[in-house]
């Protein structure tokens, strides 16, 4: 049986791969009577009283909706909303065994971003957070921008920032293990959709001072033809020498590729005319920018591609289970910008410097300890810039990680 | 510690009373490979092809919806979608408990009842059925109706149809013990909302030829003032020879007093006045209209109440959990008054003859065989009408329930 059938066979023998489960036991009249009427009024009257009361007596606490609309699922596109409940539930499935969330998909059958975005916002209060997901690009970003705006929770595109996160983590060590300043660098981010604006904010607020991003048309720069919102905000903070070009001309001298485009568009021979020790992460899947093997041929001395089956693998798993259990342990208003680095660093921090070497610049998905570390790290951060609605104890948090941490290196 | 503490206590240390669960492993790269990237495209490309594989690849043939927009909690009123979550996180930790099914809240911050309707339709996809809950009469009957229509997977507001299965049940009990027929009973119905208007339907379509309604202006009649659209349909069906007055002066002669109204408002007096062997369900909660005790001194044959202190409770922990359970396991399309009535006299036919008694007219909520006696004859009443999408064996199921009964009896 090949991996397709096997997939097929594993989603049709369980009828999905969701539950639901009670937390409390109804054995008898007396457990009926307080989980339900009439016990259960007491709750609601408290919450009634005073709102916040919520996150004590339900699930808000940990629940999270996954959100979406169909319109850009895996590689797949726009395929509609209930074509894309395996994705959602798999979504689910990896925020429960990799960070105890309780998630649950809501696949809203409409294409209408403003009505998309009054949608979520009607049904938020039972969330304690919003992971939107698969929603085609340029919408994605309005939605995003306006239910951070309008909502008191956490609003998180993952294909926008899980990709982000994990990218600077992976750069941030392999800068050090080369010995370069992320002021000096030169980078290339190739590919302006979701998964690139967010990368380009990302280390541009890190301090990387020359990037230069480009779409199907090639180099972006300010006053360019078919430029929407968001390319035209990423126009405003790379490229400004204004330079026009293709890949070929631009990658001339460049520290590091970043593709988050298609299959096989970095040639060996470019990868010749970067700068010394060049550093490749080429993401587009399931077939990257350029196969590790050939990007090495050419002196790439680093590279990592979104594949298991080769070493530095960038996998979302990294980054949104930890992310949304540390802002969801502080009850977290908002996820910013300060706790996307937190989770990044925490991620790159997990790698010990003598640890660190050219195929292991990015801790791996099932490394028990990713998690824990990732929640304490934006849990702290989250109360430092002032949007955790409650703090936790940090020392203790990270104390169990350790503690995984220990157990593993046995 | 009382039970408003205990309920308190109990909601506080869980932190609600909901969880999802993964129904597969994800241990390894392998697993993650199937359940999500790059496996998980198989599935969503077979329903992007075939609409109805999603009953197969997905958990929609087991997820219902919880539909709230927290108008009419419980007893207390309209106290809005996030102060309504416990009791329908209560509900769903029901439809588990007692049918396997895996219930979801979902509540709605929305008064409107069209934008209502359109959301619940945006995010049905993902749903084998939608269950209505505590939403507040009138808007309720058009917000099922509308539902009803335009949705292709059940939908069933429990605080109308519930009542009146469980009602039904206890009815035709009560008749089989007294030996009175159902066609020359005279019901009175006191309380003309969403349980009331019900349950006159569902005793209308069994030949219940009079009966007679009553809001709090008194008896319903064609023609009365301030008759919404619900209470004129109520007229047409009831009341035939247009007679005026209130509970006093309606009650005398009548078989059946059924109570879905508030407490202590049926004496001892107006129980007098009745036909021989009266029979009273007085289902206003935590009060019923009248206690036990004080109707049967006053000549009272069979006595039930909503408490679960007294014999003959009827609770909608009865009906819903096994209906669903028996409409989704045949994917049924909608729930109709044939698979209502296949439940209520499921229900009624767990008691053998030989066990009647005026104490014994409903099963008990804890009785295990009820899930599965009222799924096994609702999902055959689906395939009879022609609404199920797939057919399962009764025979097997019945079979099932069969020796769970013997169990318990050893």
């Amino acid at each position: 049986m090949n991996l397709k059938e096997e997939a097929l066979k594993l989603h049709k023998d369980n009828l999905g791969k969701l539950m639901i489960k009670s937390k409390v036991e109804v054995k008898d009249e007396h457990d009926l009577s307080l989980a339900y009427s009439p016990g259960v009024a007491e709750p609601c009257l408290e919450i009634e009283k005073d709102q916040n009361k919520i996150y004590e007596y339900t699930n808000k606490s940990n629940f999270v909706a996954v959100v979406t609309d169909g319109s850009a699922v895996l590689g797949l596109g726009n395929i509609g909303a209930p074509a894309s409940l395996p994705v959602m539930e798999g979504k689910a499935v990896l925020f429960k065994e990799f960070a105890g969330v309780d998630a649950f998909p809501i696949c809203f059958n409409e294409s209408d971003p403003d009505k998309l975005i009054s949608y979520v916002k009607k049904i938020a209060p039972v969330f304690g957070g919003v992971n939107l997901e698969d929603i085609k690009s340029p919408e994605c970003f309005y939605i995003e921008d306006r239910l951070k705006e309008e909502l008191d929770i956490p609003v998180f595109h993952d294909d926008q920032h899980g990709t982000a996160i994990i990218t600077l983590a992976a750069l941030i060590n392999s800068l050090i293990l080369l010995k370069k300043n992320i002021e000096d660098i030169k980078v290339i981010v190739n590919g302006a959709g979701a998964a690139g604006a967010s990368i380009i904010k990302l280390l541009h607020s890190e301090g990387v001072e020359e990037i230069i991003a480009l779409d199907i048309k090639g180099a972006i720069y300010e006053g360019r033809d078919s430029l929407d919102e968001s390319t035209k905000e990423i126009a405003k903070i790379t490229n400004k020498d204004n330079k026009k070009g293709d890949l070929a001309e631009m990658i001339k001298g460049a520290d590091v590729f970043i593709g988050v485009s298609a299959a096989n568009l970095l040639y060996k021979e470019m990868v010749r005319t970067m700068a010394d020790d060049p550093i490749i992460f080429a993401m587009a899947n399931p077939e990257p920018e350029i196969w590790p093997e050939d990007a090495l041929k050419a002196g790439a001395k680093i590279v990592g591609t979104g594949r298991s089956d080769y070493p530095n693998q960038v996998n979302n798993v990294l980054a949104f289970p930890g992310l949304f259990r540390g802002a969801l342990d502080v009850r977290a208003k908002e996820i910013n910008e300060e706790m996307k680095k937190a989770a990044a660093y925490a991620l790159a921090n997990l790698i010990d410097e003598n640890e660190l070497a050219p195929d292991y610049v990015i801790p791996k998905p099932f490394d028990p300890r990713v998690g824990p570390h990732v929640a304490a790290a934006v849990a702290q951060a989250a109360v430092k810039t002032g949007v955790a609605r409650i703090e936790i104890d940090y020392e203790a948090e990270l104390e169990k990680a350790k503690n995984i941490m220990k157990k593993i290196n046995k």
